[in-house]
């Protein structure tokens, strides 16, 4: 690539932070380019419903290269980052088999988070995760094959172990993919087969005495009773001890005969952060200053997941898509500044709130950590809000439409098991 | 599984063959098992448009069990055929890691074709399929790899050889590939991403001197016109004799770079059909008396590709849709007809005629095999046919709205690259 003749900022990571950064870079004096190794953003809160049925996968991803056709100073490249040269100011990625240097005036790293697994890494060989749009569609497919199994299986112990799912994590992954699997299997798959009267029992395990810490503490409580009140068994102060092919164990003794493991427990920052030769803070993430500069480096910003910043009461900013946008925003806004010579701004954390669904009706919310909502109000919310940014994303009112009527009819039309060979990656 | 107490009629298969006949036979004085691998029916003539980032897998998977909720006489496994015992009537199916044993009063074979290379198989190591809907999703995906390759490179040898795309096969599926191939690089990614401006060429190999054997001339002549107006490259009488990794060799010498080969230039009967221990047809396929019952065989019936039936003129009947529909509902009528002690019917196909695409608004018809249409107006007559047999099958208005939609604004937003992991197959 010849010499720039604007500053080029790197963006690696076409998540919410990158593509928030991005877009602040949009048609401003700077070249940018943008690094996935998908080429598509990933609409990662509705993960759960392409993974039970009620969504397709197409309709949470976006193509990058859609999202930035009319920028003409934003180019996309499909690749992996596999080292940072942060003096000579290098990026050495690989990208269909072929590896390409790319210099960088300006990085920002946005790369999100990875699940961990505390030190018990055996126990991701039978779980399955909740991260990406591949591991939805991976569950959607297994938990419909264990449905077709466990249609033709005569033995109850079986049918039992095919037909139970462990959900481990009380936070808003956990509690939305333990409610929806449970819908799916007991209001949709059993009643509209009923050759074979099936009933799936799905477990949510939490390692604290409640679900959702950040939440005060009636949500918490709210959040178990529309849990347990939809059918889901909560099981607070547990722990997972080990995990096999056909069972899980619980600290209390308790042996679970399952096939399916929903790993929710936790995430740290992505492996990228260990590739910048810096001290990492706690949960393997990049100390950043309240620029969003990453501390030890020049000219490198991390925004997002991987990223730890302390706000002034001395607590971590958490692990959410607002936090990651608007910290994207910020280091775009700050390499601009540092390029005109103006000052820097610091991060303000505009805490919009949080919240979470129980199946097709319930929710609770935290609005603007103020206003708790709870059961069909809250899911309303949640409604009107994820709605709004699906259509901003997409422009098309069929996302909405196909949604809404899959809601009104538990329509669940894309229940297909599709497996994919392996992707070509060397040619 | 118990003793049946009405007879018992296994289908293997259901593509437009076995799901016609189940469909015929719902509600029936029968029991109807319906077994296939995947537990979808695909909508294969537009299997190309998945392909082409036109339309999104799911909107032309039925879930089989959707399909058949209804009707409770009628239920489905999932597997494969692994053995047919026709003195003993049973079959052995695996499915999810288990075997069944599944006897049948009568068996309906339908599990269609898989394309054939005429003795060059090694040709299949390079080539690009599109018989199934993962098929589609990999040529999909390979296509926009591809792209995404070319944009970055600067050799202009390589990026000939990642822009030229060969496809092999004169027939409706060859022709509409490659015209709707080239219209998505040449009108769409292209127009759309002008950081670089690509071309692809896109080359159609026949080893005839015309397309689409079974037109007339006048519109075997309009299909080529309409190819190679739209921009298509159609080279006929020449055979592929050579295909390595990076480049396609014809017969006359020439020598074609590039890293696209997708082959449609045959089938062959299922593989299934050699299990069934009588002599095949040519082409694999299992010879079938005039009521679709397989000769030398009792209670046997095969239908669509998998099944060879010449008509009054000696001519074996094409390996077209409405044969298997058509042959589908006559093996379940003359089933049913057999269960009561009543005549059987002999096979008469209502040939309703062919039309294949070319491109978006172009096409070639052949109505009735009397009315020959080409241009707009038959794509008229081919988009009412298909989007009439669309909404049939889902019910499902957002399906046509979206194609339409994607048809006016080149909207092509399904371009995700989504590789799968393997679903796992045994637990």
């Amino acid at each position: 690539m010849s010499e720039p003749t604007k500053p080029r900022v790197v963006i690696v990571g076409a998540g919410f932070g990158g593509l928030f950064a991005a877009r602040a870079l949009a048609n401003k004096p700077v070249e940018v380019l943008l690094v996935d190794r998908n080429n598509y953003h990933t609409f990662t809160p509705l993960l759960y419903q392409v993974a039970t049925c009620a969504l397709d996968p197409s309709e949470i991803a976006y193509p990058v290269r859609n999202i930035f056709r009319r920028k003409r100073n934003v180019e996309f490249l499909l690749g992996e980052v596999v080292t940072v040269d942060t003096n000579g100011r290098l990026l050495h990625i690989h990208s269909g088999g072929q590896q390409y240097q790319e210099p960088y005036d300006y990085l920002i790293l946005a790369t999100g988070s990875t699940p961990t697994y505390f030190g018990n890494d055996s126990f991701q060989r039978h779980a399955l995760e909740l991260r990406t749009l591949s591991d939805a569609i991976e569950l959607r497919n297994h938990v419909l094959r264990l449905f077709e199994r466990a249609t033709w299986s005569d033995d109850p112990a079986q049918v039992a172990a095919l037909t139970t799912i462990v959900v481990v994590g009380g936070g808003p992954t956990g509690i939305e993919t333990a409610g929806a699997i449970y819908e799916l299997y007991n209001h949709v798959l059993n009643v509209e087969y009923p050759q074979k009267q099936l009933h799936a029992r799905v477990i949510l395990v939490e390692m604290q005495p409640h679900l959702l810490a950040p939440y005060p503490e009636k949500l918490r409580k709210a959040a178990v009773e529309q849990l347990r009140s939809l059918g889901v068994e909560v099981l607070l102060g547990q722990r997972v001890t080990e995990v096999a092919a056909d069972t899980v164990h619980l600290g209390d003794g308790t042996v679970i005969p399952t096939h399916t493991l929903v790993w929710a427990a936790g995430v740290k920052g992505s492996p990228l952060a260990d590739l910048l030769g810096v001290p990492l803070q706690r949960g393997g993430r990049l100390p950043i200053t309240p620029t969003t500069a990453v501390l030890g480096l020049n000219r490198v910003y991390a925004v997002g997941d991987m990223a730890y910043l302390e706000d002034p009461d001395g607590q971590p900013y958490p692990m959410l898509i607002p936090v990651a946008q608007q910290q994207g925003e910020l280091a775009a806004y700050n390499i601009l500044a540092n390029i005109a010579g103006q000052p820097l701004r610091s991060f303000s954390y505009h805490d919009r709130g949080i919240m979470a669904t129980i199946g097709r009706s319930r929710a609770v919310a935290w609005i603007y950590n103020r206003i708790p909502l709870r059961g069909f109000l809250a899911w309303l919310a949640w409604l009107f809000l994820h709605l709004i940014t699906l259509l901003g994303f997409r422009n098309r009112a069929t996302v909405f439409i196909n949604w809404v009527w899959n809601y009104f009819t538990y329509d669940r039309s894309v229940r297909l098991i599709l497996d994919q060979a392996p992707g070509e990656k060397n040619f």
